[in-house]
């Protein structure tokens, strides 16, 4: 950020009175701008035994797998997140279950919420961010070929409450210094 | 939003190709301006059967109480972002524990989320924001002065837990159509 986004001034970098961190500070206008962590969110659509995974269009991690995820938008609830970033990228229509798991990423400045979902039909397709849509049993699970670590842990987390037959709600945080996604839960 | 953060030119507010919603966009140097929900992180600090709620000392809802929470940061977890604000509204030390509720608030692009937390010694006093922190009973919880829907909420919920010997996660969604907190779970 170097210019103020209310009034068109430089900003200045510095720790405004009474607060405790370094802002963007606008001393034309006087607007001192925060930046916050963005959340992500994202839904494990079942159906049956099971699960719907979308193959990455866009970078990062072009070509590898995910859940249906994306950046929550201002005025809609995690949940609603969670059925748009499904229909947007799996052109998948679902009911948004249980909160499943949050994960921090302090690295990047983002947590990762994922819902358990119901898939309601099986009229899927790729949507523009994604190459391929597919179901996939938890055997056929391409462990090695997905995108994030916040998304292989979530799902081994998913696949372990499945066998204990105990859905629990799952936090946790992770670093740059965590296994790649490969080698999660290995 | 009238000028762009990054070149300082005006931004247009329109959709971008391949988006859905309209947003921030500068024609001079091409940065679309994404803006999101922000989090809002507390704890519910415990001293044997006590809890510690602070009286705020600014607006909104100044003089009423609420529990120490405040926007997360970049770069933190919101576990240690629920340590800090209760470090600098109380001057508190706590123990993080569970994540006990998160309470979507669409009409204001919010996520709230307030972890349990063990007070680690009674040297507590009001931060800069704060006009007093004390420790309540739930019988003297001030019920018709606490400052917001979601900071009720999940004080109701942390007592019905309490009286039921048994630990939840609660999700829930909050609007302006909600009764206001001093009229929550009555
Ligand atoms: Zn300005
Ligand atoms: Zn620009």
């Amino acid at each position: 950020m170097k210019f103020c986004s209310s009034c068109g001034a430089s900003v200045a970098f510095r720790i405004p009175p009474g607060d405790t961190l370094p802002r963007h500070v606008c001393d034309h206008c006087g607007t001192i701008h925060y930046q916050n962590p963005k959340l992500v969110i994202g839904a494990i659509p079942e159906w049956e035994d099971k699960i719907l995974l979308c193959r990455r269009a866009i970078e990062p991690c072009h070509g590898k797998w995910t859940l249906p995820a994306g950046f929550m938008e201002n005025e809609e609830t995690t949940a609603e997140a969670a059925a748009r970033e499904t229909l947007e990228e799996a052109c998948a229509r679902i009911e948004v279950g249980n909160m499943f798991s949050l994960i921090d990423v302090p690295h990047i400045s983002q947590v990762h919420i994922v819902y358990r979902a119901r898939l309601l039909d099986l009229d899927f397709r790729p949507g523009e961010e994604s190459l391929e849509v597919a179901l996939f049993d938890e055997a056929d699970i391409p462990w090695d070929e997905i995108a994030f670590r916040t998304i292989a842990l979530s799902l081994r987390r998913y696949f372990a409450d499945r066998r204990d037959g105990r859905w629990g709600f799952h936090t946790c945080s992770v670093s740059l210094n965590d296994p790649p996604p490969g080698l999660i839960g290995r």
